[in-house]
């Protein structure tokens, strides 16, 4: 067996070690956690690091496998869960002060499911307190830090689980993504990030942010990764009033068909403004890579993405302080401060504009369906910039001053609204080394699609790196 | 052929005298028209009468059926919509100055549905201003009177719809009911009123009060000619964005079943409290009719109808604000006063609230869903009182002091937050000879179960009458 360090990079790859007996789940269990408690006092991804649990798991794992007893893909498989997944008898905290010494007594779907098809908890992952921030630096934990440039942020809300697994110290992780909590710090991170179709996946046991808003998915370092986690999760759950009646499908069927004789409609106005000048090039060189892989482009119009971001962010504000009125009323001071304040800007709102924003909803859902007529998925920036430093709450984009939560969420929020998958996907990195991320936006529960085009650039990309 | 002033009641039997040809729509028409002319100085239930086109119609109607092109049991039935349907070439006013003179471009989908089954438009009928209103007193046309005692309320919003099917001047029309609008004039006027399941009937072109509680649905005389229309207006609209993808069927399929071995749950907290003592009585007799007819009795509970009630109220006040927001603003005096100042309550609302009421919603769709485990139907009074008189605003119920407005929506609000379909059906009427109506609420989609109750209970209390 190999030394420690050379653990394969993707979650497949390591599968397939284990069923070679190359790699034991055990080794690499140890490897990781080795490398978590080296790594991680920088990082702040994990909240809780679950070794001793995990190690046994591993055993398990390793003992069923030996004996034939092969799960699947995610079996032996270590990875995080956002510390807003509950998890029966595991530290839950919401990265909160109220929540520090929360212990569940059951698991959300997502853990069990994950659990079921063999994956290996290794820990709870940092979280923006209560998963109302983009940045990710505001969490009772303190803040989740870049692996790529540890002066700047993760990204969040899901900050921790982008950036452990972008540090390779697990394999997989969930997030949740209410205005684009897991694809911002996918982007940020360098990683894919997937938010599925609204109701694809469940929230039963998933601490809310917004309820009509939030959708929870798999960050990896690769695409078909991402398809194999989202296999484990998708489908019906009676215990979530939002779920979906799909049944379960494979999400990686199609990653080897390629892209030749599809089109990708490509939304200038909103998606391309205030962009920054680095992350345009990347964009451009996205761009040229799926062309040569044979895929048509096509500019398109999305009309009205500033009502329905506006529509998203109302409706995002308004749930969140219903969801935290009591606390916000009982015990204010325990709070961080700038997520009380942005909580309780929540609080005037009327509620007329509130139903406005649900007609704006079907508005946006019929805008991009049409966008969507004629091509397979849509192309945009993640974030139209690359990760900031922490505490830094104003960002100049060629000109362009806006608060770096606006700035970052921009581009994500509008498929809140309309529930549409949306999947971010590392597109290199600027000259000072901080990774840009590439968004697809496809038809409803049609993240086959997604991951079909994602996976033709990801492999056309590496070749050319290495050709 | 028949003297005019006896025609058959039903639209089912109007239709086997045409085919049977003992009447011709034109002679029916024609005497329907004298009646209007004559009997609605004082009901005021129109507020358009299209008497000229109505009598083309029914030439063509008179025409097709004498070829034998039977286009099915609405061929030739005089109907009327509310004025809040649009329909091409037709005026249609919402009962309001603001479009006293509006002539809509298009048809409502309802409306066309009505003609292509042939039936014939006798006219737009009154409504509540705006549809804001449950007593049907405040049109800029002027209140319509009760048929039963022209100084009391039709009820409403859909007042003239009701008054106009009640008085025998039409045989079917269509209301809107967001809090009870079809249920409550039905009631008071002694008819059969439908809201059917949210999303079963398109609101395409009818003009809104609330956009998640609005429902289209039949008044009629008769429950079998309830389920007849019915029968032509479900169907998925793609025009509708709140439109259900569900196949037509045949609402009419189970009426002749009987109950017999049937079981119907009997909510009494909330539904039973504050309640006259007459409609009480009433309801005690219905109970004894069903238990004669072989159904079973099941006291069932709904937990939180207040909360849910006020989540309806709440969603209603705010959607009305928004729909009227440039208007209120624009030329607030245009308005009915006391329709201005209901709407203006809307206004100052909290979109936390709204958010709360979005979730009371999932949890009211459960609890209901949980009560009609193991029974067929719920059984309710429609309405806790019989028809107060135009103008009143107070009403005393057995000593509870409560606004007329708040005691005639209170026992049908609910259903409109959960979309359950609900049918109010007449059940006698009290020492004064005012009507009394029972409502039977049904799980979601199965309007032919609340038909087939119904037409049990219609035909086992005629033979009490006759027998």
């Amino acid at each position: 067996m190999r030394a420690s360090g050379e653990l394969p990079r993707s979650l497949t790859d390591l599968g397939r070690a284990y069923r070679e007996r190359t790699l034991s789940p055990v080794e690499v269990v140890e490897t990781l956690l080795t490398r978590i408690e080296a790594g991680d006092k920088v990082l702040n991804a994990f909240i809780v690091v679950t070794g001793e649990r995990a190690l046994e798991e591993a055993e398990n794992a390793e003992r069923e496998i030996l004996a034939g007893r092969y799960r699947g893909p995610l079996h032996g498989i270590p990875v995080g869960l956002k510390d807003l997944i509950y998890t029966e008898g595991v530290r839950t905290t919401m990265g909160s002060a109220f929540f520090e010494d929360f212990v569940p007594d059951y698991s959300a779907t997502v853990a069990t499911r994950l659990l079921e098809a063999g994956s290996i908890l290794l820990g709870k992952t940092n979280t923006h307190e209560f998963a109302y921030g983009p940045t990710g630096d505001r969490s009772r934990f303190g803040p989740t830090r870049n692996p790529h440039d540890a002066a700047r942020i993760s990204g969040g809300s899901s900050g921790g689980s982008a950036a452990a697994v972008a540090a390779d110290l697990i394999y997989a992780s969930l997030g949740s993504d209410t205005g684009g909590s897991v694809r911002i710090p996918a982007a940020l991170c360098g990683i894919v990030g997937m938010k599925p179709t609204f109701g694809r996946v469940s929230k039963k046991g998933v601490f809310p942010l917004s309820w009509t808003l939030d959708h929870v998915g798999p960050l990896t370092r690769t695409v078909e990764d991402n398809a194999l986690v989202l296999n484990s999760l998708a489908g019906h759950d009676p215990g979530d009033p939002y779920s979906a009646k799909r049944p379960a499908e494979d999400f990686a069927r199609d990653l080897r068909r390629g892209v030749r004789g599809g089109v990708i409609g490509v939304p200038r106005d909103f998606y391309f403004e205030h962009v920054g000048r680095e992350v345009a090039e990347r964009l451009g060189e996205v761009i040229e890579v799926f062309r040569s892989s044979g895929a048509g482009m096509r500019e398109v119009e999305i009309p009205h993405l500033w009502e329905t971001l506006k529509a998203q962010r109302l409706t995002l504000a308004a749930d969140a302080y219903a969801v935290h009125e009591e606390r916000l009323r009982s015990e204010p001071e325990r709070f961080d401060a700038e997520v009380r304040e942005r909580l309780m800007d929540g609080e005037r709102l009327k509620a007329y504009r509130y139903a406005n924003a649900q007609q704006r909803k079907l508005g946006a859902n019929d805008e991009f369906g049409r966008a969507l007529e004629g091509v397979d998925v849509l192309l945009t920036p993640t974030v139209p910039i690359t990760a900031t430093l922490v505490d830094q709450r104003e960002v100049d984009i060629e000109g362009y001053e806006e608060s770096v939560r606006s700035a970052v969420t921009r581009l994500t929020g509008p498929t809140n609204l309309t529930g549409f998958p949306s999947l971010s996907i590392p597109c290199g990195s600027t000259a000072s080394g901080l990774p840009v991320g590439v968004q697809l936006i496809g038809r409803t529960f049609d993240e086959a699609t997604l991951y079909r085009f994602a996976h033709a650039y990801e492999m056309a990309a590496a070749a050319d790196l290495t050709g």
